[in-house]
């Protein structure tokens, strides 16, 4: 049999010991489908001596010396699984440059300053894949990098946030507050200690900054996303969401559409939004990661699957190990970064998004006029009003209605200012809820 | 640039001149996607001279010598949209075996004689792609022959036959019977005047095929999978699964499992079922396609979309054309066919399958235990019985009672066993309907 192919595996925490299972379990079959077995050469960690369990690798084989690991004239392929910018940007720069091939599942490191690594690869001449790092195990970059490229994408909206989409899930059925919905997701386990990452869009965006790249032949990376989290939203805006047959969503958002000078462009945003449940998105609960791609000739698409955990994320990186690994054996290599289209990113303001507001107004004649003179001002146009007595379901507040407003699609910059405006006529008790609307309605 | 990459399409039907278009219409951008601009050598047709409307291509490079094009020395990539098993095979076989690369979207030749295909492929050392040939649109066979290959693959169940889903879709939104919903699909355009290859399920067998060779890294052909289609659903077994929380479609399931003397074994099959509203292929309405992946680290990914159209099926051909020219320009192939696994494929009766049985009884004590104990004859195992009086809604029928058993897991033989068996009890006035159940309940 062929020689095999062998592997640095840089971390070996939830990912990387799942990588190691699999690894070993599925030996002969990867074998077989490679064409040469798949040895580990090394297994870089933090420190040395840690309890790793019945982990089935030989114990020699651990080491703290990540660069030294890189450097050996008998690794061929890289898998790293730490996160992180530094230094797993000097480690892949590094192994890539030296001609290895790399694996990674590492968005942040990507969405940053995935230049520096594409260089680098083009620079060594190995593949450079990147699978696990959006949507964990649902295969998404390679259909985006290869099976739509006869085609035009025009709009990927994705949920890519397993954290939070089990807390507005959880918001959803059963009423709860924001802060409420993280703690059970915290107790369970789908929140970190620390869930800024994930509650504040970073994770998100990572990702929306990578499906962009793909979708668009365009770098994008993370400073060019708009982001929002979820922290503002609250169980009124969930109830209005559910007035208006919608349920709440963190979606990740890349569009191609004309900038203001009408030149081609594209905006990549993440942000709560409403969307209606007869959506595709709407019915992704849990933890759950789904992607809807729409695209000029074979239309709507949507992958959906588990976007973390140890296993799921293991199996997107051993595909992509399986891949790079065929093609060392090959002498070839895939189809590096495709970025030739280089279209602009437009700022926030400029993207063409929806708006849900609900307002608390004085109850009296005239109020919608001058209410409807404020969008007017903006050049807004409205969808639909609903105007009702205060307090929606509860008691009512006496002298105050409801009033909501659903707009057409205008350009952020001006629902913003919108909202502001609102905000300051003395008729309008409160601003009670501001959500974008996407997927119809 | 690079000099062109030149394409001898066979076919210039709906799928054809959509592809012509998109040829048309994004040169640039596959161009730039290649590195080489993209160029049709000729266009082989059964006669000259029929209006092609406005399609944007050089009237003559149309020919009726399909063969003649073939072997010109300047197509080096050949693209098929013809269908059918001959002439199509011997132009395959002959573009393949000369080392040109094939795109096609011919599923009943690949499922009849893929081998001959795939063969030819290894000898001549080109390419053969058929993302088009399976679920349409839908980025399927690349993840399942790349992205999933460091995984193991234990269940496909799909939705990949767009007539009879839309059909059933129907049958279940009005409570028609077959023949009055085939006609409204007749009269939309979604059945063809001869219905056959759809409603009897050939078109879905096919495709199981496929995507079993793919799944389990073994060589499955039509005549390996068991077809049932959908003719002989009636109104009376919607309203049965509706009254169980379920709907009907008409799955392909290829299921990973023992055989009956312990051996790993493949399953493939198509036939109608009903799955819980709850389960994500239920929602998969009117002529979409989607299909349901089980893989053992991945977890359940499901992938969904357009299963047929003119703009759809080229969008797929064309991301492989784009895929088979970069591989020619960098002088590779990409993986050959993987059958390494060679599983058995196991018959009907041995495959694991859950029946839902109706059975209107003579209402008098004993008949529950009759009927139970023909099932423990067979050892099938009941897992809920629902007794009630006969007629379900509608107005009763005096002495007679309903008696709607759903089995536990067993081989599909012992199941038809005992339907065959409690047909001939005298108690059992008929036995109103008998489907399969997938996907939990």
């Amino acid at each position: 049999m062929t020689s095999p192919v062998r592997l640095a595996l840089l971390g070996c925490g939830t990912v990387g010991s799942e990588v190691v299972r699999l690894l070993h379990g599925q030996a002969a079959d990867l074998a077989a489908r490679i064409g040469a077995p798949l040895e580990i050469a090394g297994i870089a960690v933090r420190r040395l001596g840690r309890d790793r369990g019945d982990l089935p690798v030989d114990p020699t084989l651990f080491t703290t010396d990540a660069l030294g690991l890189i450097k050996r004239d008998d690794v061929d392929v890289v898998v790293e699984v730490v996160g992180g910018i530094e230094p797993a940007r000097g480690w892949l720069v590094e192994a890539l440059r030296a001609g290895k091939s790399v694996v990674t599942a590492n968005k942040a490191l990507l969405a940053e300053d995935g230049a520096a690594l594409h260089d680098a690869a083009a620079e060594g001449g190995g593949d450079l894949y990147y699978e696990a790092s959006v949507a964990g195990a649902i295969p998404l970059l390679r259909p985006l990098r290869e099976s739509l490229h006869g085609d035009r994408i025009n709009r990927v909206t994705g949920i890519v946030n397993g954290t939070t989409n089990f807390i507005l899930s959880a918001m959803d059925a059963t009423g709860a507050g924001f802060a409420e919905a993280l703690e059970e997701a915290t107790e369970l386990g789908y929140a970190e200690a620390d869930p800024t990452a994930d509650v504040e869009g970073f994770d998100a965006a990572a990702k929306a900054a990578i499906l962009a790249s793909l979708a668009f032949h365009t770098r994008v990376g993370a400073a060019d996303v708009h982001r929002e989290g979820i922290t503002e939203v609250t169980a009124a805006d969930v109830a209005s969401a559910k007035a208006m047959g919608c349920t709440i969503k963190l979606l990740c958002i890349a569009a191609r559409g004309a900038d203001a000078a009408g030149r081609e462009a594209v905006s990549v945003r993440v942000h709560p939004a409403m969307i209606p449940l007869g959506h595709p998105l709407a019915s992704v609960g849990d933890a759950f990661n789904a992607v809807f791609v729409e695209a000029e000739a074979a239309g709507p698409l949507m992958f959906y699957g588990r976007g973390a955990g140890g296993a799921p994320t293991a199996s997107a990186v051993l595909g992509d190990v399986v891949a790079v690994s065929r093609n060392r054996l090959a002498g070839v290599r895939s189809p590096s970064e495709s970025a030739y289209a280089d279209l602009p990113v437009r700022p926030m303001g400029e993207a063409l998004t929806r708006y849900h507001i609900s307002l608390d107004v004085a109850d009296r004649p005239g109020v919608l006029e001058a209410v409807a003179g404020v969008f007017a001002r903006h050049d807004v146009s409205i969808a639909t009003v609903r105007q009702g007595p205060a307090g929606g379901g509860a008691a009512g507040r006496g002298e105050d209605a409801d009033l909501v407003i659903v707009t057409h699609v205008a350009p952020d910059a001006a629902l913003a200012a919108t909202v502001g405006e609102l905000r300051g006529l003395d008729i309008v008790r409160s601003v009670a809820s501001v959500l974008r609307v996407e997927g119809g309605l």
